[in-house]
Parts: C-alpha cells; sequence; structure tokens
C-alpha cells in the first residue's frame, strides 16, 4: 500500500477524519457523505474524497461511506488496527496529566509504563501506575518492545532522554519538552509545545 | 508587513527558529547562521534563510544573524513583542498542569484564569489561581479583554464552550479537546490531540 509515497501533510488529515468518524459512531450514525464529515473536520468534501482515494475507493457514488468500513480502513493505514504500548518519560504535572487522560481508549495507545529520575517520585503511584527509575528505562523498553515514548523531561535534559530512547529502540517520539530534538532518520517525533502552537496564532491577530 | 500574504506554512515555522534561538541566547551565543540554527531546528538553511526572507533583511551574507536582533524581529513579526493574557477554560488533569506550566515566561504569554463548571472545584486553588465559575466566563473575558483561551474541557463540551468564548471576544484558541471546532473565519484554532498526533507517527511503523 505505500509503494507509493504519500505526502505527509495528507497522512495527517487521516486522524483528523477517524476522530471525526468515530464520534459519529458514538451518536449511533451509519454513513456519512464527504460534504458531512467536512463540515465537522473543516476541511472541504473534494480534499476529503482526494485524500482518502490516495488509498483506494472506500466509498460509494451517491451512498457515501459506511463509517465503520471506513473507520476500520483508516485504522489499519494508521497501523492502530492494534494496541501500542507507550511509556512516558517524565512525571512532572504534564507527565502525570497525560498518565491520567483517558482520551486513548480505543484509539490504538494504551500508557503502560512511567519513568522519572527524581528519587522522591520513584514509587509513587500516579493512578494505576508505579513511577519507575529512569535508569532502567532502556532496559524495560527494549524487554517490552515499546516503541513509543511521550517525552515530559524539562528543556534541558530532553536530548539526552532522547538517545536513550533511540538507544532503546523507540521509533516513535511526542515530545512536550520545549525544544527541537536531533533525531536519526528512522525516528519520528511531533512536538506539543503549548507556547509555538500560540504563537503560530498571534501572527494573525489584528 | 502583512500586504503580501505569508504562507501559514512558513508562520508556523517561526516560533520554531524563536525558540531555538532564545535557547542559543540562555546559552551566551551572540550571532548564528542559517546552517547553524537549521543544525538546532532539523530545517535546511536554504528553507530558514527564504523563510525569513519574507519578512526583510535580517541578516547579512558572511557575518550570518545577529541573535537578539532577530528575536525581537521575529516576536514584533508574531506580536508577541508583548504579553498576552490567556484563559483555561477546564480545571481537570490537563488544565491544572498548563496553569502550573512555567514554559510561557518570556514567550509572550500568561494565564490568569482558570475557569470550570463543576461547583466542587470553583474556588479551589491552583498554584496562584482561584478557579472560577464558567457562569462568569464571558463577562469576565469581556472586562479583561482576553482574546486566547486554553480549552481543555471535556469533548462533548468543547464545541458549546467554544461557543461562548468565540461570544466573549476570543480571536485565538488552543483546543486541547479531542474534537475539531466550528469557529467563525476570525477565530483561530490549533489542536492539541496526542491521540492524533501519534497516529500520525505509527503510519510509519515498519
Amino acid at each position: 500500500m505505500n509503494a507509493i509515497k504519500i505526502p505527509d501533510i495528507i497522512i495527517g488529515r487521516l486522524p483528523i477524519y477517524l476522530r471525526a468518524l468515530q464520534l459519529m459512531v458514538e451518536e449511533n450514525i451509519q454513513t456519512t457523505s464527504s460534504q458531512e464529515l467536512g463540515a465537522h473536520v473543516g476541511i472541504s468534501a473534494a480534499q476529503i474524497r482526494k485524500d482518502i482515494s490516495q488509498f483506494g475507493e472506500f466509498g460509494k457514488q451517491g451512498t457515501g461511506y459506511k463509517i465503520t468500513f471506513l473507520i476500520d480502513k483508516l485504522k489499519e493505514i494508521l497501523k492502530i488496527d492494534r494496541i501500542w504500548d507507550v511509556a512516558i518519560i517524565g512525571a512532572g504535572d504534564m507527565g502525570r496529566a497525560l498518565a491520567r487522560y483517558q482520551g486513548f481508549v480505543n484509539r490504538g495507545f494504551r500508557v503502560v509504563m512511567v519513568f522519572d529520575n527524581d528519587k522522591s517520585k520513584i514509587g509513587q503511584a500516579i493512578g494505576e501506575f508505579v513511577i519507575q527509575d529512569m535508569e532502567n528505562m532502556t532496559e524495560e523498553l527494549k524487554t517490552r518492545n515499546i516503541k513509543i515514548a511521550m517525552l515530559t523531561v524539562p528543556a534541558p535534559a530532553a536530548q539526552k532522554v532522547t538517545d536513550l530512547l533511540v538507544k532503546a529502540g523507540a521509533k516513535v517520539i511526542l515530545n512536550y519538552a520545549p525544544v527541537s530534538l536531533n533525531l536519526p532518520e528512522d525516528v519520528r517525533v511531533q512536538y506539543i509545545d503549548p507556547a509555538t502552537h500560540l504563537q503560530r496564532m498571534t501572527y494573525y491577530m489584528v
């Protein structure tokens, strides 16, 4: 399916479509059109049809998309037709909030471990988790074959911890530390930094 | 300066450059080149030069950029040569983490109010803030001329609260609720949803 390289900008829209479709299912809606889906996500119907058609013919002219079918296809494409184990690195406020976050359910991920290097935190509970010693992180991730990490350490520690994550075999990092990371080409990162997100919008303030 | 419309993708990179430059200043570095900056942020030197040159001539051939000067220029362009007051709507785990977040300092924003509609939370303290009644939100935002909100309410409440924010004059929303929002054209939104960010990356898993 990936023989032809699909632009990352298209890949980035698929989770948005999926999220809207999953909300429709919760409201017992069974079929939808690119127009209706577009109204939900603020993207044109033409763009949605074009994006989805990159991967096959999942809808029918006139009758639209069967939602559960399209959800299954999108999950398969995004490789979340399974559950990925995720480690949280850094048990500060953000790490704790993520450890308790209920929003991963039915979306392909489950948090399984939380690490910190602060001796006063190690052994403490966050919800169902016990904070583990970062000293053991590399070995634990390897043993449990965890490829995905959410990085919630302070900025000055982020690159050093990232190097350890890479060594442990991590391939996907969601970085909450407000700093750019140097990574090998086969490791992906996305950045969550509220200040940069806000700055991108204040530009448009009149 | 905005007579020519600059593509949003370029605007989106400016905060990344700014963040890296501010880290350089903290390390007492005074000048940089597009090559060096590029190595920090993982963007090509040519792209950086092209992006920055959209706004004027801020560097010199051969000597590069004077960092504090470039920082001032970027802050001016992004309209963060001032401090924007920000309200947090929703005092759950994520709202609390953001209320205590230290990462806004020197980046153009300060949290000034936290709202919730849960009677058992109203009046409670989060760090320096007292959780206020969402009933008063519209009036408070108007009175204090707050244009920016971080939305950390549950997904089913997000659109309703957003409509109130728009009515109160909000122009920038950072939405942590995992749902797309319908907004008038003059209101900007960015989405922070760890699951969609992760799904965009698992696509590339081999």
